[in-house]
C-alpha cells in the first residue's frame, strides 16, 4: 500500500468513464472505488479523502477516518441532506471543464430556441422549406441568468459574445460589469425583462420549488419570441414540474430546455418528453467528465497536504 | 414623385416581412418593389439604384438608368452571372446584423453536433434517459472554418470564445492574432487537422464544387467526436451533394449541418431531408433580416449622393 493517504470514491458515472479516468488519476496513491464490483469488500476505514456524488447509506459509518469530502458535481444538496454527515470540509466541484460545458449546453439551448430550430426540425422532417417570419436575432432577446455563481457568470459573458441582451439575478446583490443585475428584492422587475430565462441556481432551502407558476405568469410576454423559454441547468427540485408542464400547455411558456428534474431519470410517463418545443437532456449538461472532476480533486487535495486552505469550501449556513 | 433618386427592389423576401421593413425604409424617396403586385406596371426606367436577390431577367432592360446595384445577400454569385449585367458597382450586403446571425447559425449548429444533439433528441422520442459516453467538450474539438471574410471572422472569434479549438482558410493567406490559418497552398493540412468544417465560402469558379468526396477524405478521422462533421452555410454551389450523402452514408462524415444547396429549394427526394445526424435549414443562416439590409442600403446610398465612395463594392475579377 502506498504511504499516503488513500481515496475512497463512491459515484454515479458510467463504469467505462470511470476506468479511463483513474488510469490516470491518483497514480501515488491507494483508491477504492466503490462501484468497482472487485473492491466491493475492502476496508474504507482508513481512507482520508471520499469523491461522492449521492453515495451510499453506510459510507460514513465504515468511512471513519475521512477528513474532506468532495462533491462529484457543482451541487452539494446531494451531500449536505446525507444522514450521518460528518462534520468535515466539503469542496465543490469547481472546474473550468465544467464550467465551459455548462455554458456550452446554456448557449446551445438559447441559440436553438432564439433559432427556432424545434419548427425547423419539424419542417426537415415534413421536408418542408420553408422561412419562418418571426426570427429575431439575439440581440433582440433578453436571457435573464438566475444564479451568478461561476457558472452563471461565464454563461453570462458567452451569451453576451453572441449577442444577447443578457441580464442577471441572484439572491444577494453582485455586481457585474456591462450586465444589469437585480437581489431577491427586485426579481419581479427581473423577469418582467426576461425573454428567456436560465436557472443556474444550487437547490436549497430557498430555491425548492421556486419556478412555479406564479414565477412563470412573472415573464415578459410579448417579447421579440413572442413568448418566454425557460431552461433549467441548474437543479431539477428548483422547478415544479406540473406547473411547467401547465405553462407550457397554456402558453406561459413558448418552448423549455431541461437538463434537471424533480424525479431523475424522468418518469416515463412525464408529458416532458413528448411536448412540442421542449428538449430533454439526461442530467448531461456538464457532468460527465470525470477525468476533470478527478484533476481538480487531485489540485485541492495537494493544496491539502501542503497545509494551504482548500478552495471552493462550502458554506453550510447558506446551502451552497 | 419625390425629388430624390427612386431605387428599385427586385428581392424574393416574404411579402409580410417586406412590408414590415419598407413601413420604415426609403422614407425621402420613391421605391418600386416588383414583389408588390401593385407596383408590377410601374416604369422602372429612371430608378437610380437596384436592390437585388436573383432578379427577373428583364431588369436590366427596364432600368436603364441605374448607377448602384445592392446585393440583398452577402453573396454576389447570383448578381454576377446575370444576363445583361451593365458595368455598375456592386454593393455587398455587410453588415452587424447579417455577421451576427451568421455567426449564431454557425455556433449553434457547431455545439449541436458537439453536445450530440440528433442523438439526445432521438433519445427523446423514444423516452430514453442515457448519458451518451463519448461527449467531448469543445477545447477537444478543432472547428476549421474555410472563408475569412467579415462573417468567417465574426464566427472564428465567438467559437474560440466557446472554448472551440479554431483554424481558418482562405485562399490568400489571412493573419488573424491567436488563430493558426492556412492558405490555397496548404489546404491538405488545414483539412487533416478539422473534425469540424464550416464553410463560409463565396461562390466563385475556385469553390465550385470544391467540397467532394476527396477533400472530405482529407478530413480529421478519430478525432474526439470520432468521425468529421460538415457544415455550409455560404453557397450550395460550392457542394457536390452527392458526394455529401455518399460521405455521410459511408461514414466519412459523421453528421453535417447545411443552409444551402446546389438547387433551392431542396429537392424533394433528397435525402438528406431524413438522414440521421444531418441538420436542413432552408437558407435562413444569415438573410432574413430586410430591415438590417435596407439600413445597409440606406447608409451607402448617403455616402453616394454625399461624394463619399462606395463600401463593401464586389471585386469582379475575384467574384466576391
Amino acid at each position: 500500500m502506498s504511504a499516503k493517504p488513500s481515496v475512497v470514491i463512491d459515484l454515479k458515472f458510467s463504469r467505462e468513464a470511470m476506468d479511463r479516468a483513474l488510469a490516470s488519476a491518483f497514480q501515488d496513491r491507494e483508491v477504492i472505488d466503490l462501484g468497482n464490483p472487485d473492491h466491493a469488500d475492502k476496508d474504507i476505514s482508513e481512507a482520508t479523502y471520499a469523491i461522492l456524488w449521492k453515495p451510499g447509506p453506510t459510507l460514513f459509518q465504515k468511512a471513519t477516518s475521512l477528513q474532506v469530502l468532495f462533491s462529484g458535481g457543482a451541487g452539494v444538496d446531494h451531500v449536505l441532506t446525507l444522514p450521518g454527515l460528518p462534520n468535515l470540509p466539503i469542496v465543490r466541484f469547481v472546474d473550468r471543464s465544467l464550467t465551459d460545458r455548462m455554458s456550452e449546453w446554456v448557449v446551445l439551448n438559447c441559440l436553438y430556441h432564439l433559432r427556432r430550430m424545434p419548427q425547423y426540425l419539424k419542417q426537415q422532417r415534413e421536408k418542408l422549406w420553408h422561412e419562418i417570419a418571426m426570427q429575431p436575432e439575439a440581440r433582440e432577446v433578453t436571457v435573464g441568468v438566475m444564479g451568478l455563481g461561476v457558472l452563471g457568470l461565464d454563461a453570462v459573458r458567452k451569451l453576451k459574445v453572441m449577442g444577447f441582451n443578457v441580464i442577471g439575478w441572484s439572491r444577494r446583490k453582485k455586481e457585474i460589469e456591462g450586465i444589469e443585475t437585480f437581489d431577491e428584492d427586485h426579481i419581479d422587475d427581473f423577469l418582467a425583462r426576461t425573454d428567456m430565462l436560465v436557472g443556474l441556481l444550487p437547490l436549497t432551502n430557498e430555491t425548492r420549488g421556486l419556478y412555479d407558476s406564479s414565477l412563470f405568469a412573472k415573464l415578459k410576454q410579448g417579447g421579440a419570441l413572442g413568448k418566454p423559454v425557460f431552461l433549467n441547468a441548474g437543479r431539477g427540485g428548483s422547478q415544479v414540474e406540473t406547473d411547467v408542464i401547465a405553462a407550457l400547455e397554456k402558453g406561459v411558456l413558448g418552448a423549455a430546455s431541461l437538463d434537471v428534474f424533480e424525479k431523475e431519470p424522468l418518469l416515463i410517463d412525464s408529458p416532458l418528453w413528448t411536448m412540442e418545443n421542449v428538449v430533454v437532456t439526461p442530467h448531461a449538461a456538464a457532468e460527465s467528465d470525470v477525468r476533470a472532476l478527478f484533476a481538480h480533486v487531485e489540485a485541492q487535495i495537494a493544496r491539502f497536504e501542503a497545509g494551504k486552505p482548500l478552495e471552493h469550501v462550502v458554506d453550510r449556513a447558506s446551502g451552497y
